[in-house]
Parts: C-alpha cells; structure tokens; sequence
C-alpha cells in the first residue's frame, strides 16, 4: 500500500544554462529565461510504500512530515531556487532537476521503516513532474 | 486500458487502539485521539481494467456504480466507523486500514467482467492512501 | 479590499434535535441523522476587509491566523461538534449554526486594525455557507 | 522520469451504436444516448518518459504542445465527435474509444525524442480512463 | 446566511445568430460556432438566502435539490441546448442567456420559504457567470 | 450580469520597505523577506458586468482576453515583480498593491462596453484578495 502526502513551497528560478549562448537561452527557455527570475508555488508530493502494522498506519505522519520539512522545505520554501540551494547551484532548475535533487535529499539515509516509493512535483496545475524511488 | 470512478462518503472516526496506554495512543495519534472522535469527507477512487468491447465501455457505468454503492457507500457514507461497520470492529480505522477493508468488501466475489485494478482513498486532499486490488 | 485566507478543520457531527420525534428528526435530516454521527472536512474562509498602509497589507497574515487558531481551530479541529464545543452544546450543529457560532467567536472583541467582514464554510465542495460580518 | 502535461478541449457526443435496437442503446448507454447528443470540457493529460539531458528537460514544453495542439486539439476541440472527428466514424465516442484515438494519432510516428508513456482523459472530474502507451 | 449548493450537467450547443452573416457569426463567435455544436460540463451553483430557524437549517437540501432537478438538471443534463430546451429556441445558448433562463425556470413561482439569491454557472473553470435573482 | 474570467502568471517578489530596519522588515513579512526573492503562479480573476446583447455575450471573450493579456499578463508574466514592473519600483509587492496596480492598469481608458467590475488575485489557494473596480 502507499501513502502520498502533500506539501506544498513557493520559490522563484531562471532558467538559463552557461553552456549556451544569450539567443540559445532564448530560444529553448522562452520566457522562463527572462533575466530577473519568475516564480511558482510548487506541489511536493511524497509516496511512501509499506504495510499498516499494529498501529494501523504504514508510516506515522508526524515522522514523515518531519523528514520532509527539515530536508525539503526548510531549504527551498521561499527561497530562490537559483541561489539559495546548494545542490542546486551550476544546475538549471528545470522541475525535471529539482525533482531529482529532492529525491537525492530524501533518499539519502531515509530514516523511516516504510519505503520511499517515489516524488512528484507540480510546477503548475498543468506541469506535473514524477520520480519514481530507489529509496 | 484503466477506467477509475470517483465516489464520496463522510464519516466520523476515532484512532485508539486497546494494545496500547493512553499516553502512548495520545502520542502515535496526536488529535485524531481526542475522545468523542472527528470526520472526514472520503473520496474513494475505484479503478477497474479491461478491454473496451463492442459498447466502447470497460466496463456498465451503472454497474459500477451499483456494486460500490451496495457494498461500500451504503454501509460507510455518514457512518461512525469505529461503531457501525462490522468489519471494521476492533479494528483502528486508519485510512490505511479503511483501505484494506474497502479492497476486501469489492473483490469478494468481483461480479463484473472488468478486473478490479485498485482503489485509493484521499482522507484530506493532503493524505492519500492507493492500494493495488488483485482483483 | 478583501483579503480571505483559507482553513480547515476535521470534525464530527450529528444532527438531532430533541424538539421533535425519532421519525421527524430522520425525515428532517436523512443520513446526517445516523445514531452514531459522521464527519466532514469542513474549509473555513475567513474575510476581512481594510486598505493597505505602508505595510502593504491589509491585515499582518500571522496575527490573523493567531486569531482564528485560537478561537476557532484549536476547539474544533478534530472534535464532535456535539459533545466538545461548548457554544454549540444544545444547539443542532448544521453548518449554518456552525457558521453562526464561528463568525460570534470571531467579531467578539475583535482584536485587528481590519475589520471582519465574513466567514464562509464549505461543508462539502457542493455545500457552501456564507455570513456577513458586522464585525 | 515521467512529465505530465494537461490539455482541454470540450467537444459534443452521443454514444448510440447500429449494432442495438433503438430500446437496447437507450438501456446500455442511458442519458448518454439522448437523440441531439451533450457535451462536455475533457481534460486531457499527455505523459512522456525520459531523462532530463543537458537542459534539464525531458522534452521542450513548446515541441510538446505543438504535436498535441496539431494532433489532437486542433481536431477534436470545439467539434462534435461523432461527426467531425474522421477517425470517430462508425465508432461510439466513449471516453475509451476517445482515449484508443488519440494515443494511435499520438503515438505514429511519434516526433519527440521522450517516449510517449500515457494518455488520461478525464470526461468528468468523476470519470477517468488511462491509457499506457507503447510509443 | 446564505447556503449555495452545487450541481452539474452536462449539454451541447452551438454559438450562432440568423441575425447575422455566416462569415459575422464565425468572428464573433469564433470557434463555438463550428457547424455540429460542442459541449460542456456546467457547473451550476443555486444559492438562497434566509435565517436557520428550529432546524438549524436554511433550506430543507432535500427539498432545494428536488426543485433544481425538477426544473433544470431533468431537463438541461445530457441534452443540446439550442434543440432540446424549449426556453432556448431561437435564443443563442451563449451561457448568459443559459443563466438568464435558468433564474427564470427557477424563480418562477419559488416555492421555498428560503430567498433565492442567485445563480451562477460555470462554463470552464475560467469561465464564470452570475446573476442575482430578485427571486 | 457578471463574467469572470480566469487567468495565470508566474511571477517573483521579495516582500521589503526601505522605511523599515532589517529585523524590523524580517519580522512583518517573514519568510517573505528571504532575501533572494521567491514567486508564486498568482491567479487573476477578472470580473465584468453588463447585459447579453444581441450577441448574447456580456463582453466578447477574445477582446477582453486582448485588454488583460496586454495591460496585464504581458507585463507581470514570468516577471520579477520589484524590477521588472515599472508601476510597482519603489513599493512592497504584496498582493494588495498588485491588486491595486492591476486595477488601475485596467480601469484606465477602460475599452470595453462591459463595465469593469473588479479583480481577483489568489497568491495561493489558501490567500485570496479582492477589490471592486469603479471602472
């Protein structure tokens, strides 16, 4: 069985790559390369997959929340995705890289007995990004 | 190719369990401990899988619709589900646990040509519990 | 201006009033009449209404929220709205009685520079109350 | 890695096939079999699979919606499916038959280098059917 | 107080005038006027307006819903709006004469004791009409 | 009559007054003051209020979509709202100025038949703010 909470952050990004030139930004970012940043309000999910035991509950929400929020949310809630995430630096913050670097950031040493089955990330109701876990 | 139907119920609940101390169940539960119990509004997605035939239908709508209905939302929809559904008794009604018992109540005796897939319930839409049917 | 911010809370209910007999009471109120009580995820929508000053706000977000948790969240999340909240003991907990109790427990002695102007309560996303604040 | 993208179109149908007597279409298809056809705003959710290269992107947003705008929308919104749709003719409009169409018109020759993973249609916030794709 | 309560259904229509040219009819009405209709999912919001008496309660919902079903959703659900409703006929379905006529079939002889204060229909979800019912 | 129309934009900020000390500044708006700045998907509702002509339509939806997205989204859209927006340089981008500014941006030399009503912005689903238009 898997459990899915939802969390939720607002950060801001550019989108822009070193390796190309200003027009090739342009080009492949539109206007998620426009100079000064733009932002969104991101919908984390994470799933986590186990058995309901004695309690009833494959992982105690309180637990999870705590993971979640020391690991992802503390760092990148309103924040700018581009400068204030040391994982993310040198790296264009795509969904698609953020998405990896929060599982990297939860699977590392997970410390729960239920597994971490995987993450998915809106960027907008109409952007949904998904990962599945090694966990 | 998979069809899933969304349904609705509101119940109230309380998470206790008997094997352990009041503090120990106050401190696995938090407030879904308090005393005289809380509720939700469920919302139960039923997945079912097949093939669409000369109908163009997986699977009769009605039908569907009649076996959940029976099964299900007659005997959960405004209930307390820790005093009327039998198989519920003695049992936490996590939704984890709710999950498990609602799986168990459609696949017994499966009457439609459709394979039952999976259901997934959403307890709040920031708690959400899938588990795949073997149908 | 109108500034609304969203809460919820979970609780349970049941509606029975003892002016009338067992048959009136279930004819009266169908299901939500069930001996044993049921819940609702119940979404509260406080408005309140001022212009922004140098701040740019109408209202500092978290002294409203400190408002509304303490007179509202902290008494009736996770609670039976029949046995655990004492302004509405002997009153039928509808959602409008709700609605009522909550928006007197908020304009007494209201305590910020806006003024309250409403609340709003989603029993259900089909169901919705709204009440006008003298504030 | 998996990205969704969500589309809409609203398009009209009636379900109503040559192969049942006027009494037997009425009883499969119910409502939906009313002579002048309804409508409805399907949402429709495309799922590519791949890995984020040098771009951070699994596939250009813009190359994306152009394939589904050409393939899909262009052709099925704001049309009646049962008469406007070619690859419709001679088939009900069931949501299924919707969703067989447009993964056969998504997926020949498929242009992008993402493989194409899925389609989801939803007719009603309350009716969902997926599709896994082949690419 | 007012309570709202929700409803859906689900129509065809076409956009056009016979006051107009066919090329005016097409620049107005854009791609709604495609020759064989479209359609959508509405969303139809009934709100009344009253005190909760003895019962707690506005309006009986039993009561309210039988007169929404009776008067609108019997007859606009499954059903193309310029061929199947007779207030319709020779009316351009646009969703404010919808609304216009929905106010009508429902204030007309309003036989709650509750106010009605108003409809409002939801064409997409960015697509939003209201009316205020002198009810 | 009333047409509300729905529209999006992502956007970044940084929640700051000169007028103020840092810790002065750090403690009104909080996290809001991160220095970096974050963003939202802020979403825009615009009201109009009129009556169904000839046309059956309030406002024709593709000239009131040209006035926003011009005046509008244009401007704010995949934009950091401290530098990139002339008529917000020099005050706090909170929602309430935005919503503020909006309004000016649109009811000045406002084009349309449909008399402005007001506008609408969420910040989040959960931050909603209103201000009616004298239009």
């Amino acid at each position: 069985m898997k459990l899915t909470r939802r969390y939720e952050f607002s950060a801001s990004h550019r989108l822009d790559t070193p390796a190309l030139s200003q027009e090739a930004n342009r080009e492949l970012y539109g206007k998620c390369n426009n100079p000064h940043g733009h932002g969104h309000n991101y919908v984390l999910d994470v799933t986590v997959a186990g058995s309901p035991g004695e309690s009833g509950q494959i992982a105690s929400r309180a637990e999870l929340d705590a993971v979640v929020s020391e690991r992802v949310l503390a760092r990148y809630d309103h924040r700018n995705l581009n400068l204030d995430v040391p994982e993310l630096c040198g790296i264009v913050p795509t969904t698609e890289n953020l998405a990896v670097a929060i599982e990297k950031a939860l699977s590392a040493n997970w410390p729960l007995p239920a597994k971490l089955a995987g993450v998915r990330i809106q960027e907008t109701d109409r952007n949904i990004f998904e990962l599945e876990s090694k966990g």
